[in-house]
């Protein structure tokens, strides 16, 4: 055992109460809370006393509405030349509802045994404070990094990373790096971390249909039109009830699977029916068609609803003819689909289909990305993970969607995601949690990570 | 103008006072909010206050979730034999939500000229008022009532009369009358008192999607079903485009309209530019057919979405697959279907169309009913509103529902609507007001009926 996994065992309670003091800072970037930017502060803090040189970056001296960067750098005294690795991290969080399905306050950091619960707890605080644990010990063991280190921690991933790519476009110089651990990874029921090398794209939009000026008797329902089944006759021409989605000139885009990307898929593995029990599914689309689950789920695209409002929606009844109604959402995107023109396509469709009158916003979008898997960095980050875990996967995407797109483009460097975040940790979800035996195996693996970086200039 | 007319102009202040009182004690039934029972506990003693003897039933003992009835009576002294006259409104109010949308307290009384705001201002303690105002000024200007007087107040109208066929079989005999007077009455945009003689039935329902135990992340949409769509997938097949519902045998038990029916309803009146220029509508259904307009105004069936919820709602984007999803509806229904009935067809269509997994609540339902126009009640209303409002419109149902087919079948006598609420008065909506004007004539109409009333007795 090396000094650094030694000390990521001896000094747990200090990782884990740093977790808490994190995730107790309630940071729910699409609300625009004034905690996020304090939480903003807290991340530099803890960065500062870790060792880590750390500083706020804006985009400009008026954008007090705009979270801003944290930004955090160590540069190796005996490798000052060498690679930069940069780590790429969020501190803001996910609204915490529906807030009556916790068990605990959403924001408390209780810990019970292994796990440690609240919203951020795995998503994305959990895996920031391994990275910068793992820097904290090589400075306090050995006094130095074995490479050169960039942190880049912003506050609007989880509202699709509005300015993100403003930022690095702006700091490009400062961010200047040989390649970026990204800023989660999963874990699967086996406990294999998954080496994950891209990201879905992501179209957010909200729907919103205003019949009447205000709301109306229901008995009205004779004369005026109802907003919700104007909705739900507009929605309808969306997705079909197989899940296809049915509008014109939406897949055109997509750029087919590579045969190395094939492969990879076949070999991954998806446990179903762990899946559905985990869940409470019935059922699963295409459950009994192994290939088809798996390609979906690295590179399938979706149209979701994330929520659906009209009317009176308390207990008992109202009868009451509703002004409005109002539905968002988002659709998972895949190389090569951009969002701008994807948006386009749905508002065309709805004018076609007679809905110019529903206003349509886009809320957030982003690209997808993938890493070629023949990269060095990529076999780096699979070796350290093999030596602490003993098996690992290896993934063309994840299912979700981050701002790699924008990495790849601007700093034109390898992403690599590997992390500490257990598949049913439920992130997004009331009770998400943390487990504490593998923020240490990943805190361990990212200083093995670093370690090796650092040696892989030397060797060259 | 009669002693009683004069009192009415003379003692307005009061009266709006009291009616101020009413409204500042929310009595929203859907919500069981403990201030129903001081509601009707005021009630009660504004009665008691009047002279009407009054007092609280119950259905028994242990039916303390059962809001009470208010019940009054007055005796004739002078005409102990002769008819009695009923007036059935009711203490209980809608929900006043959206409460974003009120200028003011939605239980605020606030008076502004020739207005009333608050929720129930018009619906129904306005109405109430008056007829306990007309009973009360009888007593002190001339220490009798023309007629016997009874008075059923109950609150649970706003959640489909839950009770009311209960109280009516339980209380039969004490409720016994000649006559009822219904607990509201529209006056159109032309100052007409509309004299209504039936009412809509409505079948109130809920529908509830599960499809996994938690909230998930929503790249799982690649996966599995969103409740969401489920749910506009099953609604979709419940009613076309056209507003048309595509139960099977839906309009089955539907009754003609008799010719008289229809003679009538070619008598009526509807302003369709001015229902469009009040509510802010771009179109009615069928807007260039007024007979169509009209007959469906008085016997149209519908089916309204009264609520729809479902995932994350507030500001922003949350990328989440909902675990759940959430319908209200309402179906208008007329003579003679049934709700039980109806609903069990509907039960059967999303059964039939594959969506057993959908929970069906019935919320509440109550049966249409219609009074013929050839009664003698109705033509002596009718002649009464003529005196006082100089014209009349007689509609052969109101667009909405109450539980006159209960009164219309225990009770076997006539029921006819007569009262002093605007059509624009945005009852069930926010800004609910009342009119003071039309609140000292309906008074003063009210006050004629019972002295005709008790008069046309003498005559026979």
């Amino acid at each position: 055992m090396t000094k650094i996994e030694s000390r990521v065992d001896s000094e747990i309670d200090i990782l884990t109460s740093q977790l808490q003091q994190l995730i107790r800072v309630p940071s729910v970037s699409a609300k625009k809370q004034l905690t996020v930017i304090q939480c903003a502060k807290l991340v530099s803090e803890i960065m500062t006393n870790a060792g880590i040189k750390s500083e706020l970056l804006k985009l400009d001296d008026n954008s007090e509405q705009i979270p801003p960067l944290v930004y955090g750098e160590v540069r190796s005294k005996s490798n000052p030349n060498g690679k930069t690795i940069l780590f790429y991290n969020h501190y803001d969080v996910q609204p915490p509802e529906p807030i009556e399905l916790w068990d605990d306050d959403p924001f408390s950091g209780k810990i019970d045994g292994n796990f440690i619960f609240g919203r951020g707890a795995s998503d994305d605080k959990g895996e920031l404070i391994t990275r910068i644990k793992a820097v904290e010990y090589f400075l306090k063991e050995v006094g130095d990094v074995p490479c050169n280190v960039k942190f880049l921690i912003e506050g609007e991933e989880e509202i699709g990373s509005s300015h993100l790519e403003e930022y690095l476009t702006k700091y490009r110089e400062k961010f200047r790096c040989d390649a970026v651990i990204w800023e989660f990874g999963n874990v699967d029921e086996h406990e294999r971390p998954i080496i994950s090398l891209g990201m879905k794209g992501l179209l957010c939009v909200e729907l919103n249909v205003m019949c009447a000026n205000t709301d109306l008797h229901s008995s009205w329902a004779v004369l005026v039109e109802n907003p919700a089944w104007r909705l739900v006759h507009a929605l309808k021409t969306i997705r079909d009830e197989n899940g296809t989605i049915i509008i014109k000139n939406w897949y055109d885009d997509i750029r087919d699977f590579s045969p190395e990307e094939l492969e990879c898929i076949k070999q991954e593995d998806f446990d179903i029916s762990n899946f559905k029990k985990n869940y409470g599914l019935s059922n699963v689309f295409n459950e009994n068609d192994i290939d088809k689950v798996k390609k979906a789920h690295v590179g399938g695209v979706t149209s979701n609803i994330s929520g659906l409002f009209s009317g009176y929606v308390n207990e008992g009844s109202k009868t009451v003819l509703p002004s409005t109604a109002m539905a968002k959402l988002d659709f998972r995107l895949v190389p090569d689909m951009l969002p701008q023109k994807q948006f386009q396509l749905l508002r065309e469709h709805l004018d076609k289909n007679g809905f110019k009158d529903i206003e349509l916003k886009f809320l957030s979008g982003e690209p997808a990305c993938r890493i070629p898997l023949n990269n060095e960095f990529v076999k780096l980050v699979e070796m350290c993970a093999i030596e602490e875990y003993g098996k690992v996967v290896k993934s063309i995407s994840s299912a979700g969607t981050g701002p790699m797109w924008y990495f790849n483009k601007i700093l034109e460097c390898p992403c690599v995601s590997i992390g500490c975040t257990y598949k049913y940790s439920r992130i997004h979800s009331p009770n998400e949690f943390a487990r504490i035996d593998l923020i240490k195996k990943t805190t361990k693996c990212i200083g093995n990570i670093m370690e090796k970086f650092g040696k892989s200039k030397e060797d060259n």
